[in-house]
């Protein structure tokens, strides 16, 4: 086999995998935005199988192996697009590869079946029908740390998966700059007795409906590049860079979730909308990792939207709406939006205790890899773990461990990259303000200037470089988790002070 | 290759096969229904052009030739839905072959360019943009013809492959069928000077839509095994047999429109609602033909729903939703619903008039392939026949020849499955009717014995038996057009004494 002809082969697979994620796409959206019928849920699920499958054996067949082979010895040739992908498609690869097909399988029917069963388990508060999923679960996944191998730590393989190059060492670190940083503050705040006007009542949904065209023209999602649907929890799906498409759920006596969730699934969609067309052929118009794409989504959710400069916009748009905010004040409606108090659900978490959420389970999934707590002890070390470090503790495991799907899906490793991408966020922000005057820009409802930044200095490198890579490109330094900590500090000692 | 490989082979193929076109009608669904991003078009069509593709190149790629010859060995061993697969795959198999893959690969591109100019042709009106590529395309299908073999016509090649077993001996004898019997009809309705009373002016559409689950649940679509939307063009498609999804075009000025054609799509969908699920397998699960499905959506399209009895049910349901009806009866409304006028447009065309637009049709597109005619004679000659048939001119070619996409598409030989199958569909119901009372059921609100009976008696078959089958099956001989011009007779001499 040739370069090129090793070239080639790779891009077709790569289109073909492509072109079967964009149909998956709008099938999944389909089936959300508008239900699947009961009955059709056998074959409907049968065609998506059909289809996934068909994209792994697309991958992992044919003389795949031998061109990604033939093309590595060319390295020094190749373009940096080229090596890219090289590098990726060899990444996943090796990781496919690394897993006994007939182990995979199983695991596959025992997610498959342990997400339904979970759905029960925590409806009825029975963490006991969970455990031999987890206890397999778990299982399963101190195998693939070694079938993936791993240099200092069996967790730092899976990490790897979600959050490419994040590894224990560096987030042991992350998460002790948090609990340093942000622990005593939220207990300063529990003990400061500052309590905040909240917002109440019930908020006409036709109404709110009507502010989100607003808002997201607002943030710089690209209406005209995509769709926009309801569903039961929002999320963001790309079909190509000019069809990302954007959820929301709507909460009559819950004003400020439509809102802030559909601004997050907007930072997702615009870094997919303003990924480079170049990358597409090479599979690199894509988020650098699950945490660079939680970073954008956050940024604008939380570092641009629960701002004082935005408050003040929105202040008179609520105001058009709603004749409840006649007697809001700017300054009022600021502190609304950014009420935080320790909680036990992570989904409905404020922007200063989610990340503690996060490391509850961080701490939590390491020590099971490594074998130094059981399966079984997790409900009771969960609700020690809220207590110690948020205050609060569950009384029972549905609102305990078993409020996350993750587990029950066989992911474990994920969750770390929720924290670590608001954590880049942080550090983008810092480092865009160097140039850019971001309160400005809300103040003059255009934020062109920072969707440029983050275009340049970001989403032009698609999946190009690593997380760390485009961090040291844009920020001029590696993962530094104080700018966080600073912005968290600041932002929520002069809120509640 | 033993038999029992081939068999594994081929249904694996269909299954592949199966899985892409399901979801291509979801993605096809998507873009009817909310429309694609216009930025989005291109990778849109390239997603959809390659899962076309796959279709294509799994089903002629491998040894799909040799696990053919395999089975067609074993014939005398087979069961009737493998022989019925094997049949079916032969014949589809033989036709693809038998084109020069770079001549269907200039045609295809051909079409995809004819149908966009198409749209500029008819909007100015202006044939002479269209001749090349009606000449090019009709002189495609000419060769196409020689392909694909024939016995007696050539364009006997192109009926069958719209309408399985059409040709032009039986056509010829269905249309002059229509002609003796129906132009003279068409004639005296029109000097008998009776002018039934039409339902005119504006009516609300949401009141419309409120109509319409009575209406699908009426003649049997089962709604909680599909979706409903709204178009530019109503059309049904089949996800799968528990996913068959309709749709409708709303026009405040024309009440009937929404109405009769969700009824047209209801009967496409209770057809694929109803075909046995363990043909699925077998790429069986389908209507036997074009004609078979046209037979099924006009049967309750009209012979149902613009009967006597169904505008006794339906007088009391416009009431409730227009005070428009107060000063309507049962008899003045079955009279409005079937108005027949000779008009230019086929697809606005009464239940009396419609198989004259087909036929006119015919007759054009046989003497184009037999070259009895030049393409630039096409206007003339289509007005010409206009004049002759239905006593109505053309003032222009857009209300004229250039009226259907069906040409620029690249399709001949497809209108006359329109007729045809209207034609069934007569023949079907004077079947039906020595064992089930129609008018009782339409009366009595339960239109299950019919489609129990249809269900039984055309349904099961799914694709296993032909066109020719099922009608000698369902109703003890061959297809007799003498029903179809014997009801039409009946019913509008009546209406219009």
């Amino acid at each position: 086999m040739t370069k090129t002809q090793a070239l080639e082969l790779l891009l077709q697979k790569v289109e073909a995998i492509k072109h079967i994620n964009s149909a998956l796409s709008i099938v999944n959206w389909d089936a959300l935005t508008s239900g699947v019928p009961q009955k059709s849920l056998p074959a409907a699920g049968a065609m998506v199988g059909w289809l996934s499958g068909e994209a792994f054996r697309r991958f992992v067949s044919g003389d795949t192996q031998e061109a990604l082979e033939t093309l590595s010895a060319f390295a020094s040739e190749l373009s940096l697009e080229e090596s890219a992908m090289l590098r990726e498609l060899n990444r996943q690869y090796t990781k496919l590869k690394s897993v006994p097909p007939e182990e995979h399988q199983e695991f596959s029917a025992l997610t498959a079946q342990s997400q339904v069963i979970w759905e029960t388990a925590r409806a009825q508060n029975d963490f006991g029908m969970m455990l031999p999923y987890y206890e397999k679960i778990f299982d399963y996944q101190r195998r693939l740390c070694d079938w993936y191998g791993y240099e200092k730590h069996p967790y730092d393989a899976l990490l790897d998966d979600y959050e490419k190059g994040a590894n224990v060492e560096v987030l042991d670190a992350f998460f002790s700059a948090l609990r340093e940083g942000l622990v005593p503050l939220v207990k300063e705040i529990g003990a400061s007795g500052v309590k905040p006007a909240e917002i109440s009542g019930e908020f006409d949904i036709d109404k709110q409906k009507s502010l989100l065209p607003w808002l997201t023209d607002f943030v710089g999602y690209d209406r005209a590049r995509g769709k926009t649907g309801e569903v039961e929890h929002p999320f963001c799906t790309t079909v190509n860079r000019n069809d990302v498409r954007i959820t929301t759920k709507y909460h009559a006596d819950k004003l400020l979730s439509a809102l802030f969730s559909t601004v997050h699934e907007s930072g997702h969609a615009i870094y997919e909308q303003n990924m480079p067309e170049a990358l597409d052929r090479y599979g690199l118009a894509d988020g650098a990792s699950m945490g660079m794409h939680e970073s954008q989504s956050r940024l604008y959710e939380n570092i641009i939207c629960r701002s004082k400069a935005f408050a003040a916009r929105l202040l008179p748009k609520l105001r058009e709406t709603f004749a409840y905010f006649d007697s809001w004040d700017e300054d009022s409606l600021y502190r609304a939006i950014n009420i935080t108090c320790p909680s036990l659900i992570r989904i409905e978490a404020d922007e200063l205790t989610y990340s503690m959420h996060i490391m509850i389970r961080y701490e939590l999934e390491k020590a099971i890899i490594t074998g130094d707590i059981k399966v079984s002890d997790l409900p009771g070390l969960w609700n020690d773990k809220y207590t110690e470090l948020l205050g609060v503790r569950p009384e029972n495991d549905a609102e305990g461990v078993l409020q996350d799907v993750h587990w029950s899906g066989g992911m474990v490793g994920y969750f770390p990259s929720y924290a670590v991408g608001t954590a880049y966020g942080a550090q983008f922000v810092n480092a865009m303000k160097k140039s850019v005057d971001v309160d400005r820009c809300v103040e003059a409802g255009d934020l062109s200037p920072v969707v440029g930044w983050l275009t340049d200095n970001v989403y032009r490198h698609g999946a190009v470089l690593l997380p760390s890579g485009i961090l040291k490109e844009a920020t001029g330094e590696l993962f530094n988790p104080a700018y966080y900590v600073d912005y968290l500090s600041d932002k929520f000692s002069s809120l509640y002070k």
